[in-house]
């Protein structure tokens, strides 16, 4: 029944695993330097750890309690299928288990990589961005493991004789199953975004302005929790944000294809259809492979060449994805497969030109981040004006490029974006998220790079290593920034995209719970009045069908209610864990403050602080602070849909899509861009370091710092959350609505 | 065929003119004080009139391209009411005789006040109440009348035989004279808002930080610009700002009253449903004036006796309105009249919540804006944060209480919420908003009375009275802040409703549109092939049907596209704005700067600075820097709706509206909670004034000036100037679009 070249996903799959597992075991054998450089490391891993086993205890019990509803919800009420309880507990182990071993591989890695350094820069290179690679083929491995294995039981478990018909239930089924990442990814973003900057924060505000000592000083008792914060926010968490994107768009994919190609009747094509996001995917892991060995540099090299090195993998794998993309679809002779193939193309460009619109304003290089630098000339208020208007004007190129991306996806694999072909045009959609995302494993590697390097730097500095291996890592830390700045619009980017497919295939998850109402009372009555009796007339409604019948058009109040709701809960999550930080960095800096006033050793560096206190305030802040903002993502939509129905649910995920996806790139350059205007100072323009203008792009930083690390982040999540908890409460939605 | 009573609108226009010239000659009566307060004064009105007069001379420019353009419209493409033109002007103009005859008064009033507070606070009180009084009465005034003008005009030339379909021409017609308004507020909002903030900040950085010397100092060359930009912000900008809110919302809900009641067939109902929203107009104006009659305080009032004697005068119009429109809207005879008073007095409500919520947010005498000043002991990154935190919460509150209110009211008005009866409830938004707007005389009143008081302080500092004048001018100042900050929470919340019936009778104007198309080439074809051949034929199609022809569903990327930029125009529109004062005011700081350097007399207090100079690179800021965000909003829709058609436009609406919306709560929430966490400290908290933690809120409050003051309130504008735009250039839309 399934053909075999579908094994070739999975294959692929335990692929990336097993190369994972060889990056991991090659970064192993490398020696971790001195017996200081290994201290230090091990209180980061330590640290790193107790985090994520606290932070896995909540989540376990947020995920038994979720798993117990979801049982209610599947056995008791009927109003949601059988399979969601496991599926939703698999996918959140598997994403949790991936960001367990990218952790462990980056905390083993720093320590490594710089001792690597000291031998050269192209060794440094080396050893961190195999490491990061871990964690980009293991997220990218565990991920399409999980989906094949679920793909294969459902088609073994699912029953039903018109084929065509079961491959949507199927589908439909597994769109639900993204539940588990999104859940643990929202848990991974806000947990680990509030926990890297209130140790950050406060590392900074008594150690770097109270105290005067520099940065990853060892005598700072919150520099060990502010390391940790590296690899728990940037490692962990931007793993787990892009393992729900890579999940869902697949999932998501999956489902409009089936439904668009139900119309042809041809079950092969259809299924083929549903294959292709999977297959892509397969390619993708190969090439992402691939990519990994072309990443090297020369002993010398500088800014330039490295990121040249980094691009080279980057870039030969986009190119290859491209050409090969299109003979795999060709082979699967899928009804207007250039079309489809000029979605894909559509989504990896989109997700360049994002990229470098991120770098142009937040890099010292360019002129949106030198205009903050010489508003450093009259102090802090007017860097935070300027970078405030920086931030504002960089959501105007992403937004037009994923806009047009959107039409342009939807145009092609529509063959011409009539609405009659409305499906294929969402599929189209769909798929180019899977093909910004197929090179994935590749991509994170270069994310998951940048606080490894930076890591790196931290340890030669507390190892007090020679300048010239600072000088090494420093490069390499510096190159980090880059790649995370344009790491994060792509995430951003990947996120706006799956969330729209997400939102497409939400009327599917809606016409599947009619589906099983009817089958099971033989009624339903929708919103307008039209009644439904019988599965086959509901199976018969198309999609335009179930907006209008739902009256989900834009002068219905309903909807403008879940736009306007939808746009609000963007804002509201941000002051949440704006405030969050703020809270969990004050106790920081008390506890800073106190075991300087308490330990005069520590300051003569004679005594060494309590860095494990540090670690601990910083994870049962970020444990405590966690709770409520995502305690509203999941509740939200329930509730508008309880309140407003489906009308309001796809007005509240619009609004939300729209304006988070907005927010968030505010967010990410404006913090961006004061890190980096920071930064060119430092390189000695506008009085250079130590400056009144120094001093005003700190706290420029500072405020910087939750922006880019903790709430703009989140938003990615909140977005796709809040879609995926709609699509799996859809059974919920459509038995009880109150008005 | 006009019935008598229609008459009481112009009548009460007028009464509100005649007021206002009373309260003028009552004020013009006071004495101005010594010849130092008079000479200040003086500066003050010079300024604010040069500024008046170098804006009006752009704006007119701009109005007389823009009536060119919409004449080719209309009388060479014929896709625009030959109307249009001549209303676009009329209303322009009145619009802006409003602002001219508003700062007048405020700048006669200052010295007026700060002399009469020297005699009582009552005195004090009364006069710069009273001087607000003119603002608030002759913008109703003269908005009332211009709408009663050109509906006794179109009554008389507009033909037609079906006296129904013929009221629903004149109402639609009506609809594109709000551009005039709109386009003059947009100019006075950011015009002024950039003018106030440059100027502000200019003399902040320099006088206050850099020199040390006090506010309103007058050895500040700023200080003058300074004062200028409180009248040019607040009270012209303001009285623009708000003057469009209810010219709009009177003129959308004539036309969705048209419509709805078209239904009944009865013409004579239909007519009394269009005077409706005039009939309310008139008759809060009547209680408006009443109201100024119950605002006086008694001798040594505190800040809440002060208080309650402007809420005293709000209220008792407030309650009235309720009672009195009930018998209106009996009187007048209309279907479901009780439904259509529950909107309204959702309306009310809607206004007085989302007031307290602003007053809970941004007073120092609660939570969030203690919590701020508490922040400044960690210095200003943490202030900054801790208000970005409290701006972004405070957006949940006004978004569920418009998003209640539009409900309530459409359900009210529709007697139950079902789509068969959609245009009663759109006609309930509607007039929920003008419910809020009625008693606008009053409420701009006590808005408009701030800045008055504000500048009393000002030239009682620069005169030097004694510590008894400046201890009342001071009080009534604190009170003009809480004013201010709730008529900040009025202005959005009306702008939010108006844009919302301005949204719903988009669809009004692009019927109107093609049925002139279909009248001159007996053929239109809509996005989903549907053709229609007659006019009689696009008379039948009701609102849903032309949702669904324009393919105005959000699963059509044309719409969702729509959204995003919408989304985004927000956040750019605030980039351009914020960039703006930026520039503004980093010229204000170098002329200061060049001021103090060039002539030592200044400081020592022995030569009077240049203050003309300071107005003068205000003025030419703001006129040079609002023309690139105005253009933006101009440009925008027409392009969308090129580009996308209705669809695009519609989303395109949407998505400004309901982030437009949010972003201005939080601008102005936050701006207003550093400026009064700032306050807090200076009463001695904290560390009190001087110290570092002020130093930090200080900070706080510049970065606040232009969120609160420029960027914020001119979002008010965007939301519904480019629902304007896009009425007016329907005709356009419906004969040209792209895709």
């Amino acid at each position: 029944m399934i053909p075999v070249f579908f094994y070739f996903a999975p294959v692929a799959a335990l692929l990336a695993l097993a190369f994972a597992f060889y990056f991991f075991r090659q970064m192993m054998k490398e020696d971790e330097g001195s017996e200081v450089m290994r201290r230090i490391a091990g209180h980061v891993r330590k640290g790193a750890m107790a985090y994520l086993s606290q932070q896995y205890k909540v989540v376990g019990i947020f995920f038994l309690v979720l798993a117990v509803l979801l049982a209610i919800m599947s056995y008791g009420f009927g109003i949601q299928n059988p399979w969601v309880p496991f599926a939703f507990l698999t996918a959140g182990f598997f994403s949790g288990l991936a960001g367990f071993f990218g952790m462990k591989t980056a905390t083993y890695a720093s320590a490594r990589t710089a001792q690597a350094a000291s031998r050269s820069l192209n060794d440094g290179l080396r050893v961190a961005f195999r490491s990061g690679a871990v964690m980009g083929l293991t997220v990218v491995g565990l991920a399409l493991l999980d989906i094949s294995f679920w793909f294969l039981v459902l088609n073994l478990f699912v029953g039903g004789e018109d084929p065509v018909y079961r491959m949507v239930i199927i589908t439909t089924t597994m769109l639900t199953f993204g539940l588990g990442a999104s859940l643990q990814a929202l848990f991974a973003r806000v947990g680990g975004g509030i926990y890297t900057k209130a140790a950050d924060v406060g590392a900074d505000l008594v150690g770097k302005v109270e105290a005067g000592i520099p940065e990853d000083d060892p005598r700072n008792p919150a520099t060990i929790a502010d390391n940790v914060g590296d690899n728990v926010g940037d490692v962990a968490g931007m793993g787990a944000d892009l393992y729900e994107s890579y999940f869902g768009s697949i999932l998501a994919t999956a489902a409009l294809g089936a439904a668009a190609f139900a119309a042809t009747g041809d079950a092969g094509m259809q299924l083929n259809a549903v294959l292709a996001p999977m297959l892509i995917a397969g390619l993708g892991i190969l090439l992402s492979i691939l990519g990994v060995f072309f990443v090297k540099a020369k002993a010398g090299a500088g800014h330039h060449q490295l990121m040249g090195a980094l691009h080279r993998g980057v870039n030969i794998s986009g190119a290859l994805i491209i050409v090969l993309s299109f003979f795999l679809l060709r082979a699967l002779g899928i009804d207007n497969a250039v079309g489809i193939w000029g979605a894909i193309v559509t989504g990896l460009l989109t997700g360049v030109i994002i990229g470098k619109s991120t770098e142009y304003f937040t890099s010292q290089q360019y002129a949106p981040t030198k205009g903050i630098s010489k508003q450093a000339e009259t102090g802090p208020a007017t860097v935070v004006i300027a970078g405030m208007g920086v931030g504002f004007m960089s959501t105007a190129i992403p937004v037009i490029v994923v806009g047009v991306g959107m039409i342009l996806a939807f145009t092609f694999a529509s063959g011409g974006g009539g609405m009659e072909n409305i499906l294929y045009g969402l599929y189209g959609i769909g798929i180019a998220a899977v093909g910004m995302l197929s090179t994935l494993g590749l991509t994170l590697a270069t994310d998951a790079y940048g606080p490894i390097a930076d890591n790196a730097g931290g340890n030669a500095e507390m190892a007090e290593l020679g300048p010239q291996v600072r000088e090494r890592t420093d490069a390499l830390d510096s190159l980090g920034n880059t790649t995370a700045a344009t790491g994060k619009g792509f995430a951003i980017g990947s996120a706006a995209l799956t969330a729209l497919a997400l939102l497409a295939s939400y009327i599917q998850a809606i016409k599947m719970s009619i589906d099983r109402v009817v089958g099971q009372t033989s009624t339903f009555v929708f919103p307008n009045n039209v009644e439904v009796t019988s599965v086959a007339s509901v199976r018969e409604l198309d999609l335009l069908q179930f907006m209008e019948f739902f009256q989900v058009h834009l002068m219905n109040p309903k909807v403008l209610v879940g736009v306007f709701i939808g746009s609000m809960m963007a804002f509201v999550f941000c002051g949440l864990t704006m405030n969050a930080v703020g809270r969990a960095a004050g106790k920081m800096v008390e506890e800073v403050r106190r075991q300087f006033r308490e330990n005069a050793g520590i300051m003569q560096g004679e005594v060494e602080p309590d860095y494990a206190r540090c670690v601990e305030i910083s994870t049962k802040g970020a444990q405590k602070e966690m709770l409520l903002p995502s305690l509203c993502a999941v509740v939200v939509p329930v509730l508008v849909g309880f309140l407003f129905g489906v009308a309001g649910v796809v007005g509240l995920l619009v609004g939300t899509l729209s304006t988070g996806f907005i927010l968030a790139i505010f967010m990410a350059n404006a913090g961006g861009a004061w890190d980096n205007a920071k930064k060119y100072i430092e390189e000695g323009h506008h009085g250079g370091k130590g400056s009144e203008a120094h001093k005003a792009t700190v706290i420029g930083d500072t405020i910087g710092d939750p922006f880019k690390d903790t709430s703009g982040p989140s938003l990615n999540i909140l977005i796709k959350l809040m879609s995926m908890v709609s699509i799996v409460t859809a059974g919920l939605t459509v038995a009880y609505t109150l008005f």
